[in-house]
């Protein structure tokens, strides 16, 4: 079984939308890395079980994404924001009057908080 | 029955999990300002049944912004935003070299299209 990385940010996005014990199994086999006989001990159901719920999820998680697109929204949200940092940090090296180099670092300020948000 | 003008919002992100029927009549009703009588005639159905595919659909728009929360993650994005938007209106009204005005210009930019995602 491949291990998609995508699905751990869409579980990022969606998890919520997941039943208890599916999120369970997911987060353990994508965030924490447990192999599913460790998930199938874990959770008391069989390693076919795991791999069931695991299955089930990923197909959730990839027709929410079909549905709504929230993801590729914030991708491309993220792509200028990269945009915008490099723009900034090449700015803050060029000599500024005082006032206008305060004001960059501010924007450097924002800009890391919404990379927080992303 | 109140118009709640953030139910508009929700459907931009959750409206595509709701059933087709649901979407047609929360479409009419919140973003082309059809009365519930109009929509009922629309789509042959009573204006009870109109209340309550919206009634419902409300209750799930809402459910899962509950569970995902991600219109209040763009909504923080936004803000943020909106403070990089004013300091570089603010940093243009400077007097700066020209290779940094140029920049400040490429910068404004990006944050209208991050803008335009949203």
């Amino acid at each position: 079984m491949a291990k998609d990385l995508s699905i751990s940010v869409l579980m990022d996005f969606y998890g919520g939308l997941l039943t208890d014990r599916q999120k369970e199994a997911m987060e353990l086999y994508y965030n924490q890395d447990f192999s599913l006989a460790e998930i199938a001990e874990n959770m008391d159901i069989s390693r076919q079980g795991v791999r069931d719920f695991i299955k089930r999820g990923e197909k959730q998680l990839e027709d929410f994404e079909i549905s709504l697109g929230l993801l590729k929204r914030f991708s491309e949200i993220n792509t200028e924001l990269e945009t915008i940092k490099t723009g900034l940090a090449e700015l803050e090296k060029l000599p500024l009057p005082p006032k206008a180099a305060d004001l960059v670092g501010k924007l450097i300020e924002s800009a890391d908080k919404i990379e927080n948000d992303l």
